[in-house]
């Protein structure tokens, strides 16, 4: 087992990686004091692992909620559904909310845990690669409005992360490789020996190799913790871990959030800010060559929607990432160094528009 | 004009409180920077004071939004729709949203504000002396649950409260005493010095008599401020602040929030409070009296509805001052002096509640 610290202050939290964690009463106990847990997770994983969990903490009273899974479902309708569980049990604000699932079920389960007496603790047990490398690192909680993703939220650390490699097994090979985009993309913004590593790994990584995988999701929660504790409220720095999000939204917002998944959509996204970094000067085409290579190599999506560009620029504009009616971008200045800014040309962004989405 | 700070480090802000506040542009823009304003109102408050404020800022886009007026509409569900306002406006994480009324404006304004994109600006321009001298301080957000009082929200601080007096002309009377309840229970908490003040300008206040109601609310603020930045997130002394709160919780709830104003509530459930702090020992019956004696002063009821004890300590279970199952209480040690705490007999709370509610 390893074990990561997340620096914030008074809300500092460790990241355990582990084959095995999710019955692992010892360590859970470690970090999980409360008497009551509210153990959210959904149809897919509760019956999976649920169990596992409940007969490792034997002495604590746990309630178990299960949302129906899928991204269609992270809205304020169903937060509102956990919290009338929690109120139905009387939790108190010395509960711990636990989330058992991935990027979905924690963004809520934290979200509730947010809003619930004005903010309880909780605990991520994430189950998939994405969220094992993305979402269950950085305090970032909320649903989907019908406008955009995201819309809706807080920032709430979670007390522990539990990330169980076990897990990844029962994990369909697609979202497998949706994480994997996302560990791409720590690599092309902030560590090129890590991209060189992932180019030479990428058949361990797909084979489920323990040791690489392990590798992986540690080198991701470092370089992601290393900018929340910089940066936690997405100020600054962190803003750089956007990239390929915004073009990313305008696919996942287009097709409705069901037909793309998440880590797909920012596959395709990271590609079109490589295009469009290169078509302004700051990136050579063949390095953009190369992120393509690396994309289909993990058999990752790098082909947009063919949406056109006007709807794709529209769908950029209600992102999180507008400054005074600017829409901001992740560029890249080279492969492992990337920056986010307003200062482009216009002519290059609809250019690039127009060859992704028209 | 007076201003106070309220001292949170970077989530500091200022109170300013004054005669004609809101139509002060001056004043407004040196603490409103942001462009795009969202105006949270209800159809009460908006109709008489929406139009002062817009032509006080005639440089911004003001979107306005008119909440139905009650306690019965501060749901998640009114709150999704201020938030549908939002982003159907696609206002960015740099916009400001204005909550303009009582309290119930500001906990649905502020809780909106702190789950759009994970958190926008908001300022507070209370309209009622309730929410000037308590729900405008602090940082308390959010909205009722079917099954208790405030039970979903967010810590979130405003940028700047603007407490303009003269909106107080235009308040309902029975509103006006429930303001001053909470007068009296800073008094009662901290300073027996305005305890004193309190009962000798009774008459003055009661007749809306400027020079008063501006003492009355600058030393309110002062108690509430110190006590907020001692302990912004309620872990110990802001806890004093709930005297008579959890009493009057189990009034408001058992009467469907509706036939209760919160002040009065609380002014019922801080005498409850002092009784039981008197079966405790801790008080004389001499100052319960004197407390009984105040209220009525200001024409405040002193008497709970006849619910029955076991029904009222139903409803004080699902406060938030619940502790590994034990209710915490606010009780009186001297007039100006309370503790929060668990250790009491639960033979005087039975007999405290038997007395009031049986």
């Amino acid at each position: 087992m390893m074990q990561l610290n997340v620096s914030l202050g008074e809300r500092s939290y460790p990241i355990f990686i582990g084959h095995g964690l999710l019955s692992d009463g010892a360590v859970l106990r470690g970090c999980l004091q409360a008497q009551d847990l509210l153990l959210v997770s959904n149809t897919t994983v509760g019956p999976l692992y649920a169990e596992l969990l409940t007969a490792a903490l034997p002495d604590r009273r746990i309630v178990d909620v299960r949302l129906p899974d899928g991204e269609q479902y992270k809205t304020l309708e169903y937060v509102s559904r956990v919290l009338d569980v929690l109120v139905a049990n009387r939790f108190g604000r010395d509960c711990t909310v636990l989330a058992l699932g991935g990027g979905v079920v924690g963004d809520m389960a934290g979200f509730s845990a947010a809003c619930y007496q004005r903010g309880v603790a909780f605990a991520q047990l994430p189950t998939t690669l994405l969220a094992q490398v993305d979402s269950s690192v950085g305090g970032k909680t909320g649903v989907n409005h019908p406008g955009g993703k995201n819309l809706i939220g807080a920032f709430h650390q979670p007390v522990a992360v539990f990330s169980d490699t076990a897990t990844l097994a029962t994990l369909p090979p697609r979202e497998l490789r949706a994480g994997l985009a996302e560990v791409i993309k720590y690599a092309l913004i902030f560590d090129a020996v890590f991209l060189d590593w992932l180019e030479a790994h990428a058949a361990e990584l797909l084979a489920l190799q323990p040791e690489a995988l392990a590798h992986a999701i540690r080198r991701s929660c470092e370089l992601k913790a290393d900018v929340v504790r910089r940066d936690e409220r997405e100020a600054g720095d962190r803003a750089l871990l956007n990239l390929g999000h915004t073009f990313g939204h305008a696919i996942e917002a287009a097709t409705g959030y069901t037909q793309w998944l998440h880590g797909e959509a920012v596959a395709t996204g990271m590609l079109i800010a490589a295009d469009m970094s290169a078509r302004l000067g700051l990136l050579s085409d063949a390095l953009v060559s190369r992120v393509r290579d690396l994309l289909r190599r993990f058999d990752l999506p790098v082909q947009a929607p063919r949406i056109g560009a006007q709807r794709a620029f529209d769908y950029m504009g209600v992102d999180k990432k507008v400054k005074a009616g600017r829409i901001r971008l992740v560029l890249l200045e080279n492969l492992g160094a990337a920056r986010f800014t307003a200062d482009y040309s216009n002519d290059a962004l609809q250019a690039t528009l127009a060859a992704h989405f028209g």
